[in-house]
């Protein structure tokens, strides 16, 4: 391929492959390595912004300011742009749900067609762990090279940066000075404030991919009752551990449709999970090797005490906002987020924040987003970023994508509430083949209340679609598309003019073919 | 739940799970159940519409006649609503497609993680067709509660219909009059047309799941190059048979990208499938027991002799028009397509056809859409139907899912086409760890060029998107949205601004995102 040839007589190129064995070497030994520079140093342009972290956040941010003809730097203290997604966040927390969607496939079908018998198998947690490690420089490796050969982002990575004031930084031994400094210091799982929090086995999301050393034993403590927990709740589960969930407050409330709330935590406790709501650790013992041996908690039954070697906290993110505060003053509010305005600048002038750092919601979308409009502000466009009425998702052993509002919400707010769902109300209750589509099909057939809930929530009135609930597999992306339409207005006469692609895992667009005729809708 | 109690002081409602049983009753023993009947025989109204099948089309007709407040009755030859679709048709496909979709995860993890070792193993086709014969009357219970309970449809089931002239019908001993006939008659698989067709062991789709009686051998012919024969012939080779597929023209050449459908075509051989394109069937040779035990065939390199006793033909299907033509004498094509204009009507007053009867697309969304469509004229309404530009897609081991133009198409007709693809051309070929997502994030980890390919292609000028092309998992629900919002002119800076779910299956939102900041668009 001729544009690889090309490439070829620049010193500096290298392949994904060389990029990831480059990064491999850095992660062992960063300081052999150094910092690895990728500078135009016959560009003598000033930066137009310094990009302190070049997560998802300071990438994007750094692609969009460079495709509008801006120039900028980023500097990471690891060897690989892209930051903790792709690292030790986001990335594993998918493949770990794969193995949940997986093994309860396997558990559920034990022994019949293909599938090995599972009665009484525990299966390991770490051999999964470490495919990740060894798999993750992949990914890591094309954000290297799509940035540099590509996006032509100019970045010092595997250097730690040190601000100087608004416009300097130090780093890998250099002053480097820009127009702007742009925060993207991402965040951190914050941990569990009690007795015993330093043992050996006590693991968030990070340092499970970082520092897991040994298999984790028949019974797993998970702390916390959000996405995070739910999702590595599950798929410590779905390894065969008896898994025990302390929520303080209540289980995934932050799904907002009662009954797909329901119907996904009712998957859960039919796996064996045990869920206790209202509860908090009050002290975790050791044994004499410092290791995890019991977990003391406070639930509404009484004190209760749990031999385990593992446990795993979720308990939410804090953003890395000291070492902005330290070195510039920035202003931040009571979660520790740096407090910005709509064009994402800070208390101090020439000063932008984006990312985790400026707090939630804590997602990817936002954290792409918010430095693609830092970009732009900084190149002096006028914009105003505050997301609003995105959709959502998390995993149990299924995918659960949500948007706009629950039926309960709905109909505190309208008169006229429409509620198209599957299965439908029905004397057999769940168990009845249907919702079916792509990965439930199994499930369909053979234990049918296990092939998901869906939920269409309409106004009567206006025929408009106020909301869209799904437990299943293969409708996160569509919720992204969806939801935009949703939000211009999207009606069941405009949802019934559709062309699906039958067997859509959404069945909404039927639904509402079967509803449409109907001058005064009906619920089915 | 109060709902179904009142219900209970109806005789002739059934629970789903009685529906279940009847079903199943009726097509072990169909004259022994005899017709089921549901007419309102209080309700002295003539009815609007006699739908003939009750099929996609003629369930979606007739709930949309029944909401428009007219009054319809269904005839359907078997016990249940939903015609040969969750019978023998699409619904055991996608069954067969999960299954291959697992079968490949496990023979490429095969004695690794929790996956069983599958080396030189079989696994067994009549087990799955033997559950999904068992399941699928669990759908079916689920429409015909629906049709009856929600939808208010009116049916004679497990009866056949015999049109005495245009508003006149025979059905179960009885005669039934309405003011239009709507004609939803489907298709049927085209067979082979040589030597040795009817021998033991030659299937289609709709055979395969009705008649196979015994495990088929090591070696499989499929007949075929579109979406049935590559849906079925990969089922059959992830069970580890040796499949050879016969191919007269090009394989998939429905796919309208290139590099998309040559991604997935060297996914297909790298399974094992023997593709032989230019090849016909010019005999099929039995044993002494009647049964297949040779296939010849013509190849561009010369006859060819396969030992089979099985062979699976997906040649097309043809609309089962012959009993409307010999009744009603209504205008067919050649195809033998009953022809219709824009209302539904076709050559005979008061007659309409809909569905797969009125030819290609033979396609859900065009079968239900179709019959409401048909339902709206039949009620006063001025309407024109004529499928256009629906988004499309097909299984392989993996689902692809596509919209509007390929990259070629699109380079022939517009000056400045943009591209963004993941993976990216780069010197490793595909295999670097990107796309990522739901259900492909072992390969991602591990055999990074299975985990996927998609593209966007993108006008430079006007910024719009002109098509999208996908294979992995989890994006096909996606593609019908996503359609509707192309057809309005979705730009890139519109899929920039937009909240992706991430890891979002198509990498669109995020593509686009790297490069909207370019006033003069780049490709990726």
């Amino acid at each position: 391929m001729d544009q690889f040839a090309t490439k070829g007589s620049d010193p500096s190129f290298l392949t994904i492959e060389q990029w990831a064995r480059k990064i491999e070497e850095a992660l062992e030994r960063p300081n052999v390595v150094g910092p690895i520079r990728n500078i135009r140093d016959d560009d003598r342009r000033e930066f137009d912004a310094i990009f302190i972290g070049g997560g998802a956040a300071g990438r994007f941010g750094s692609a969009y300011l460079r495709a509008l003809g801006g120039r900028q730097l980023i500097i990471d203290r690891w060897p690989f742009l892209g930051g903790s997604c792709p690292h030790n966040a986001c990335v594993p927390h998918h493949l770990f749900s794969d193995c949940a969607a997986e093994l309860m496939l396997a558990r559920t079908f034990s022994g019949t067609l293909w599938f090995p018998d599972m009665t009484g198998r525990t299966t390991s947690i770490k051999e999964v762990v470490d495919l990740f490690r060894r798999g993750r420089t992949g990914p890591h490796a094309v954000m290297n090279y799509q940035s540099k050969e590509q996006l032509d982002i100019e970045f010092v990575l595997n250097a730690s940066a040190r601000i100087l004031d608004a416009h300097t930084i130090e780093a890998a031994g250099e002053i480097f000075r820009a127009r702007t400094l742009v925060l993207a210091l991402g965040s951190k799982p914050i941990r569990l404030n009690t007795l015993g929090r330093d043992l050996h086995g006590i693991h968030d999301y990070a340092t499970l991919v970082e520092t897991l050393d040994r298999e984790p034993g028949e019974a797993i403590v998970v702390v916390g009752g959000s996405k995070t927990a739910v999702e590595y709740g599950c798929f410590f589960n779905a390894t065969g551990r008896r898994v025990i969930m302390l929520v303080r407050d209540r289980l995934l409330k932050l799904i907002n449709d009662g009954e797909t709330r329901t119907y996904a935590i009712d998957r859960m406790r039919e796996q064996g999970i045990k869920i206790l709501e209202g509860a908090t650790v009050s002290a975790i013992l050791g044994d004499a090797e410092g290791r995890v041996a019991r977990v003391v908690a406070d639930t509404p039954s009484g004190e209760l005490e749990i031999a385990t070697d593992f446990v795993f906290q979720a308990l939410g993110e804090r953003p890395r906002s000291r070492l902005a505060v330290e070195a510039l003053g920035v202003a931040i509010d009571d979660s520790g987020a740096v407090v910005v305005d709509e064009q994402l600048r800070t208390s101090i002038p020439d000063v932008y924040a984006v990312g985790d750092l400026i707090g939630a919601p804590m997602e990817m979308f936002k954290a792409r987003k918010s430095g693609a409009y830092a970009a732009r502000a900084i190149m002096g466009e006028k914009v105003s970023y505050r997301p609003s009425d995105w959709p959502d998702f998390l995993h149990t052993h299924y995918e659960v994508s949500w948007l706009g509002l629950g039926e309960e919400e709905a109909r505190a707010r309208y008169r006229s509430v429409v509620i198209l769902k599957m299965p439908p109300d029905n004397p057999n209750g769940l168990d009845i083949g249907l919702p079916a589509s792509d990965r439930t099909m199994l499930y369909a057939m053979a234990h049918p209340h296990m092939s998901g809930f869906q939920k269409l929530v309409l106004d009567g009135k206006t025929r408009r679609v106020l909301g869209a609930h799904h437990v299943g597999y293969g409708a996160k992306d569509a919720f992204q598309y969806l939801n935009v339409m949703v939000k211009k207005g999207l009606t069941i006469d405009e949802l019934a003019e559709m062309d699906e692609l039958f067997l859509n895992p959404t069945h909404f667009i039927q639904l509402s073919r079967l509803r449409a005729g109907h001058r005064e809708l009906r619920s089915l």
